[in-house]
Parts: C-alpha cells; sequence; structure tokens
C-alpha cells in the first residue's frame, strides 16, 4: 500500500451487500483509521443503472458504469467486487490485478470456476486476491484455512454453508409447511431470490464447498463434475421421520481427504442430532474443519445479509491495510491436481417409499430381501397406512448410494408395486486420526535413564 | 525473519504441550517448510529437571537448564515458552523480547497479569509477542479478535473457556454424579489437575477473559478485582432444577460493552437451553464474540490437551514465518483504561433455599413477598420435600445479584427458617445493537430523481 495514509478503491456493485460495505465504512471509518493508519477513500461506484434507487446514500459523482474510469486511475489501488456473477466480474478483476490493484471480492461463482486464473494472475503482478466474504458471510472460514491451518493437515470439512435452504429447511420441520410454502416464506423475508435455484438446489453450497476444499489442499475441483443435489424434493414427511430414528435433515457440504484423494458431495443429508452442525437453524451458517493436529473446530454464524457479509468484505480491506507482506498464505489452486471423486463416502441411506394400502407388508419384505443380498442391515424403519396410501421409510446401513439405488430399481422392475418417493445419504464420522501419533525420526533423549 | 530458510527458536518447557509441539513439528515438518519455506530447528529446550522422563524423545543435547545459553544466542530468533507460571516465564520472555526475538507464548495466567508490560517490551523492540494458545486451546479466537475484527466493535464476548470445568458438570448432569465424583473422575483422565482449585474456582476462566477482553476494547482489566466465582458449590440438585427450567448451568467467561464502560463476570450461570453454548459438551470450549456488524460469532474446538494446544503454538510460529511485517493488530492494553466494572449485569436470578419439612409453605411466602416488594417477578418455581428437609428453587426475574443477596439475608434474620444454598444469576441477551444503522454524512445520491 506504499505509505500514503489515504487508500482510494473502487466498488463494483451497490446492491444490498455493496450498500453495506459504504454504510459500514461511514460508521466505523474512525475506528478503521485508528487501527490501520489509513482512511479509505472510495471515488468510483460501478453500478448498472445509474437510476436505479440505492439504499444507501453515497455522492452522485462517484456513480460510474464504465470500468475504464478506474482502470486507468493510477490512484486507485484497490477494487472491491460486490456485483457477483461470471462476467463482467471475471474481465474486471482480471484487467485490475494486471494493472497492479489489490481485490477484496464476495463472488464465490466466479472463484470457484475460474479462481485457479485469478490466483495466478495476482501472483504474476504481486498483489493480492482476497476473498473471505465469497464463503460463509461474516464468518472467517477463510482466514482459518488460508491464514491459521499452516502446520494442520485438513481431513475434513463439512459445512451448512446455504442460509436460505437452512432456512427453509428449518421453517418447514418446526411450522410443518412444505417445502414450497417454506420458500414463499424465505422469498417474502427477502431470505431467498427470485429466482432460488442456485440456493435450494445445491450450486451455491458447491462453489462454496470448492472454495474451501481447494483451499484445504491446494486442487482445483472440477466444479462442473460435481454431483450436487438440492433440497426442492425433500419432503415435510422426510424430516418428521428423520426426527423420529433420531436425525435432522440438513443441506450439507463435505470433502474428505480418503486413502485416494478427495471426495466431495453436495446433497441434503440425514445428521445425528448429537452433530454440532444438527444445532444451527434458520439462515444461520456453520463450517467444521478437522485438522490433524488441532482436531475439529467449529464455527458459527449468519451467513449472508448486508451487514455479515459487508464485514467480511471490508476486514479483507483492512488486513490489506495492516500488512505489507501477503496477508495470507498464497493459494496453489493447481490445474492437475490430485484424485477427486464426487462420491460421499457413507455407506447408510435413508430411504422413503410409498405404495398401495394393500401391498405395504409385501413391499416390507421386498426392502428386507434387499437388505440380506446385500449384507446390509435395516437401522430404522417406520410405515404410515392411511385410507388411499401406504408410506415406508427406511434407514439401511451396509450400502453405497449406487448399491442401494440399483437395486430399488432392480427390485421395482420384477416387482412393480411401490415408487421411491427419496434416497437420502445419513453422515457419518469419518474414519481419519483425530491426532498426531508420536515420531521417533530424532535421537531420543536418555537422560533419564543416562 | 530475514532471508534465512531456517529459523532457530528455544522452546522453554517439555511436559505436556512441549512434548506436542515437539512431536507436531517433526510430524508436520515437511509441510511447514513447503507452506512457509522456513525450517524450524530447536537447538535448546530449557527444562527445570534433565532426568525427568519425556513424552517425546528429543536429542540429549539439546536440553538446557540455564536461559543465557539461547538468550545470548544471536542466531535465535524466536523463543516458545509453554512453561507455564508466572516467574520465571515473565522474566525470560521479557529479556527475550529485548534481546529481539520473537516470543510465542501459551502463558495465560502471565498474560492477564503482565501483558501491558510485554507487549511493550515486544513493541519497543520492534519483535512480535502471539499468544494464541493462551486462550481456548486450538481454537483460533485470539486471531479473530486480533486479526479479523478491525472494522467491528465488539460489544460482548461469552466463553466456556475452562475444559476441566465443563466436563465436571457435563458428568454431574449425565450420570447424575457430585461434584466431588465428577473432579475425582476427570482427575482420573488427566482432565484435572492434582490442585484444581484454577480450574474449578475460576481464575483460568478469569485469565482467560481479561485477555480476550483487552483484545476486543484495547484496556487493561485488573484482573485482581475481578469477582470470580467457581463451579465447587453447585449441587446436583441445581443442575437438575435447572434442566426442569429450561436451562443448563455453564461457568461462564462474558465481558459487555455498557453505556458506562465495560462489564465483566466470571463464575456459574444458568444458560437458555436454546442458546449456542448450551449445547457445548465435555471438556470442549467455546466463545461467542458479538460485533457491530457481522453480529454472532461462535467458535467451537478442544480447549485444551497437548494437540490442540500444540497446534495453537504451532500456527503462531507459521504465522511469523509467513509475514515480514505484523501479523496481527498490536495489542494497546492501556493502563489508564474506559471505565469497567465486575458485574454481570443481569436481573434474573436462580435460587436455592433449605428449609424444614414443616416451614416450606412459609418460607414460599417469604420469597413471593421479596419479589413483591422489589417489583420482581417469580418465572419458575420448584419443591421437593422428603422425610428430613424441603428443597426449594426459583428463578427470579428483576433483582441484582446485590439485591438479591441484600433481600435474601434481611429476611433470614427476621425468619431463620430457611437456608440459602445456592444463588446463580441466569444468562440474558444483552441489549446491544445487533447492525449498523445507515448513516447520512456524505451528500445523498439523487440520480433517482434528478
Amino acid at each position: 500500500m506504499g505509505k500514503q495514509q489515504r487508500i482510494k478503491a473502487a466498488l463494483l456493485g451497490l446492491g444490498t451487500v455493496g450498500a453495506g460495505v459504504v454504510k459500514t465504512l461511514m460508521q466505523n471509518g474512525t475506528l478503521i483509521k485508528e487501527r490501520t493508519g489509513y482512511e479509505i477513500e472510495i471515488p468510483y461506484i460501478l453500478v448498472r443503472n445509474p437510476l436505479k434507487q440505492r439504499a444507501v446514500s453515497v455522492s452522485r459523482e462517484t456513480i460510474v458504469t464504465n470500468p475504464e474510469t478506474f482502470l486507468t486511475d493510477g490512484e486507485v489501488s484497490l477494487v472491491i467486487e460486490v456485483m457477483g456473477g461470471v462476467e463482467p466480474a471475471r474481465e474486471i478483476i482480471l484487467r485490475s490485478l494486471q494493472a497492479g490493484k489489490h481485490v477484496v471480492t464476495a463472488n464465490k461463482e466466479l472463484l470457484a470456476k475460474h479462481g485457479a486464473e485469478l490466483f495466478k494472475a495476482a501472483h504474476d503482478s504481486g498483489v493480492q486476491l482476497l476473498f473471505e466474504a465469497s464463503v460463509a458471510g461474516g464468518i472467517p472460514v477463510i482466514r482459518t484455512l488460508q491464514g491459521y491451518m499452516t502446520a494442520n493437515r485438513v481431513h475434513e470439512i463439512t459445512g451448512i454453508l446455504n442460509g436460505t435452504s437452512n432456512y427453509i429447511l428449518t421453517q418447514m420441520e418446526r411450522d410443518g409447511l412444505s417445502f414450497a410454502e417454506a420458500l414463499r416464506q424465505a422469498q417474502q423475508l427477502g431470505y431467498a431470490e427470485a429466482d432460488p435455484a442456485s440456493d435450494v438446489e445445491g450450486y451455491d453450497t458447491a462453489y462454496k464447498l470448492a472454495i474451501l476444499t481447494n483451499l484445504a489442499h491446494d486442487i482445483n475441483l472440477p466444479i462442473e463434475q460435481m454431483t450436487v443435489r438440492g433440497i426442492s424434493r425433500i419432503d415435510l414427511q422426510d424430516l418428521q421421520s428423520a426426527r423420529q430414528f433420531g436425525y435432522v435433515i440438513k443441506l450439507l457440504g463435505r470433502s474428505r481427504q480418503t486413502g485416494n484423494g478427495i471426495s466431495f458431495t453436495v446433497g441434503p443429508h440425514l445428521l445425528p442430532l448429537s452433530h454440532p452442525l444438527a444445532e444451527i437453524h434458520d439462515a444461520f451458517n456453520a463450517v467444521t474443519i478437522s485438522g490433524d493436529v488441532v482436531g475439529d473446530l467449529t464455527l458459527i454464524g449468519k451467513g449472508a445479509g448486508e451487514f455479515p457479509t459487508a464485514s467480511a468484505v471490508v476486514e479483507d480491506v483492512t488486513a490489506l491495510l495492516r500488512h505489507t507482506g501477503h496477508v495470507l498464505r498464497q493459494p496453489v489452486w493447481d490445474e492437475a491436481g490430485t484424485d477427486h471423486r464426487s462420491d460421499s463416502v457413507t455407506k447408510t441411506h435413508y430411504l422413503r417409499l410409498q405404495s398401495s394400502t394393500q401391498e405395504h407388508d409385501f413391499v416390507d419384505r421386498l426392502i428386507a430381501r434387499i437388505a440380506e443380498n446385500n449384507g446390509a442391515e435395516i437401522l430404522h424403519k417406520k410405515r404410515i397406512v392411511n385410507q388411499t396410501q401406504a408410506i415406508m421409510s427406511y434407514i439401511i446401513q451396509g450400502l453405497s448410494m449406487e448399491q442401494m439405488e440399483h437395486s430399488i430399481t432392480e427390485m421395482r422392475q420384477e416387482n412393480p408395486v411401490f415408487e421411491t418417493k427419496g434416497v437420502l445419504p445419513v453422515w457419518e464420522a469419518a474414519d481419519h486420526p483425530e491426532t498426531n501419533t508420536p515420531h521417533d525420526g530424532l535421537q531420543p533423549y536418555e537422560a533419564a535413564v543416562g
């Protein structure tokens, strides 16, 4: 940042988060100056539509629609991107980095898809690209992985990373709403977008999981090859059965170090009620990171919204102001990468079936036969029979998702007496060492016996 | 750290944490070198008794008993202190800092009592004093306060900071043990020291709360003026009554920004079952930090033990290696300070009384009269009468701890028919703003109407 006591930044986007950034700088600007020595000035705010009414009052002459204005201004040393989407954000960030400007971004989709290219550009120009706000809002999970866990090998990351989906699942379970009703409520409260697909179909979670996993393992997960499941087909009956079996349904992103590489999965899971993430309700986010030395760390906070996200953006800016060197470990998102598989690894699954009221005993015997034929075990089962149909739920241990789906399909072809309404993985503790094992590479210290 | 690719460190102490540090450096030394560029060498390990058997094998010639050995060695640029206690740790750290060596310490008592002096010495010598391991083991709570929350004003810190006490309370409630039985079990498992006073009487929590509060508010809490309460007088009946009323009892450290300054309290509290910290069991630690922009952040992990603490120590070392400038915001522990009071602020309390089997109705009327006279309200009450005595529990809202104790004492002097067995504060949400309010200091942006 040189020796200047004032830094000029361009802000890209003045939506919810952009307005939060402006308000935070107004309200806590004096505090930031006291603690970093710098005053932050924003002479450029890039917007698409300069006529749109904004949630914050800003000086009229700062509003621009052409990125050339700040790209060519050598006094602007920092670009804050909160506009979202891949283009034109990608191109403007790339050109900013190439022009020697630091960049702070909240853009998860862009980083998940083009992170490697952007980090390389930052590295080549000797500037920094910070992105705390891209995952889990105000929760310092990027800091923890990139700035803290350097002497730790990460075994596993499990997160509730989408507040909208978590809000919907919480409302469904708490108030007995259908998915559609809970979604409508989330939209009315401003928690869900008019087009909620990215949130409820799991893409948002997949982007965030990719960023965390890439950081933890220095790889570059192929986001387009990820199997991503969402919550739109979760039925209230699934939540109720899960609860009776001792579980809650959460949309999880999870990646694990396995013997062969990294496995990763995004989708709704049954999580045991005793798991720390089972208690994360409403629009909160939470991430559990397991390291080989530190054990399990869980971080909980607001994962979205104007101020939590603005906090992460502005704290990236204060980190830049406080440091002359590199704030965080340089990300190495290797294009080649380790072997990584989109695979949940779990061998326990929840299954919901529907049949006529006459045939549920027969269907129950079919499921018992599937379990028996595969050496699997039925841990829980439940049956609700009303006047028109029978609903059966099971938790079956000992079959992979593929085996499960294959066996069910086969059985149904022979005996078309039931419909499969849902198959969900059940979260299982991973089989990895919790702590170090002693190592005897050095000469033994023998004073006690010598 | 200069341009050397190898750094020489002195390790003070080779107990549980010291052995964990040595094992971590052995096991993950290659990882650390890959990620920081530095190899860490430990040519000096200071111990009191060189004949004692150690939990790790180290080279015999590294063991020293005289600090002059490394204090006078100009090649040693880092001192790692994990010996504990105030002296001689204070003097050795002070001389190390004065000699231009960076220091990483896990010593909470030392920092709580002499932090201001040590930070000044570090500042004067242009070196760093890092202390992540001093609070909550492997949980990056110092990083979060000192390295992350720069643009945030901290409203409140609430933590379960002592794993031993939390383990004891968990065992009492889960298995119906008395305090003494649960303590004995904790000692057998190595969770509690032979002399458990610092853990169970709240001093350890007080040291850690002081460090967090000083960091958050740039003050210097007078540790000797803190009112500190422990858990040794908690009865199984208190835990059972609390549970029936919808609470769990936790040893909390809590500090809050109030209108007048900072208030702080250390002691057992009744915490609502819905509070995120209510689910923290066994030897886990957890801290909730409330910031004006980010909202509530909760961090959970293992707060003690060989590897979690070693992780925090070694990650401070990796932070030093990665940065040429200052890793974290310079602590300013102002000697003068704001007004700060040892005060729980809460107006809701739990009360347990004992009387003869004949007089419990009369006692119940006395308590009702206390509430009425003070405009307070009895939220919950419970009575257990057996053949020899009656036990009455209440939750009363509307009286400070002082008013409560005063009224009860006065009532008992007039009517000596009951004994006070316990008064505990009930955790209440603080009355502080969750988010920013908009500020209109800048010219309004009027494009929408212009």
